[in-house]
């Protein structure tokens, strides 16, 4: 059940996942900044830490689903789509002090060979993302194959770009992942 | 100095950063799988687990600067490089039972806000390897600003696609990725 304390100790552990991954953040860590006691987050998520970052990991992949519509919409055109988006994840970024790129993709790195729980997560996250983008981009006139294509090799260049971005606080690896993609969209005739 | 007991520990390190990351790795697991005392771990690296960490990364992204040439010198055109470049990433990925990924990229994420000298090597080892991978596509033929570009690129493909592959268990993402950078090194007319 949706609490304001349930939430925030989502949101926080969320926060705390993108700045210093699944490894990195304790659970001493998520009560004191989330203001709530051991026993409220232990209420709320009787498995501990894996169910907590579980549920943190479904929760905000669930709502960066959104933002591939939310930037594709207004665009003209995919090619122009794809620009924007990794454009805007890279002013995003930015502004972070280069902290907030993907709340999934470090959990996800750490965890794949040892905990097969939170594997499961992230491997959720990615299909429904690639589920996602694959539905939008045929309404929007691709062939379904090619809509899976360029979504999974738009996500594989984000989330490398976020690693090189964030290591190198610059800017270029985005834009030029971004351009890649682009051309790809451009290459790619629609149907309608 | 370089001894056997000094690289055994480099190398376990190693081992354990690409399956667990550097925060899910504790000094006594390494001690104890590189069969060496904890005094012998702090005799060869004074500064502790970070000093460790950003020799390991360093290291480590020094031999896989050698993969590229390695993999594009038998290839016949750089775009067959390319496919071939993915190809063996997903094949020694599935083989290790999707572990052995890339060493840097894990630690990279969770270092690249909470941990200033870490960030800096990750960030070398990525400067490094856009240095090589540029000179080696001028040396093949293409304009530097285009090398470059397509290094760049390539490098945030496939660390991307790391991250899927892993979270899911497939070789698709890496197969994409490579598709997509095989394509956009077939675009790109050499020079030569």
């Amino acid at each position: 059940m949706a609490t304001p304390t349930r939430n925030r100790i989502l949101e926080t552990t969320a926060e705390l996942f993108r700045k210093q991954g699944y490894n990195g953040t304790g659970i001493k860590q998520i009560v004191d900044q989330a203001r709530t006691p051991f026993g409220s987050l232990y209420h709320h998520f009787p498995g501990g830490k894996t169910q907590l970052a579980a549920e943190v990991v479904r929760t905000a992949g669930a709502m960066y689903a959104l933002l591939l519509p939310a930037v594709f919409d207004p665009a003209p055109d995919l090619a122009t789509g794809a620009r924007e988006f990794f454009r805007l994840a890279g002013e995003h970024l930015e502004e972070s002090n280069w902290l907030d790129a993907c709340p999934i993709a470090t959990v996800a790195l750490e965890v794949a060979s040892v905990n097969e729980p939170l594997r499961e997560a992230t491997q959720d996250v990615f299909d429904l993302w690639i589920a996602a983008g694959t539905q939008y981009l045929s309404e929007r006139g691709l062939a379904e194959p090619v809509a899976r294509r360029l979504t999974i090799g738009m996500i594989c260049a984000l989330e490398g770009a976020f690693i090189l971005a964030r290591a190198g606080r610059s800017l270029e690896p985005l834009q030029i992942a971004g351009d890649l993609v682009s051309a790809q969209f451009a290459a790619e005739p629609a149907r309608l």
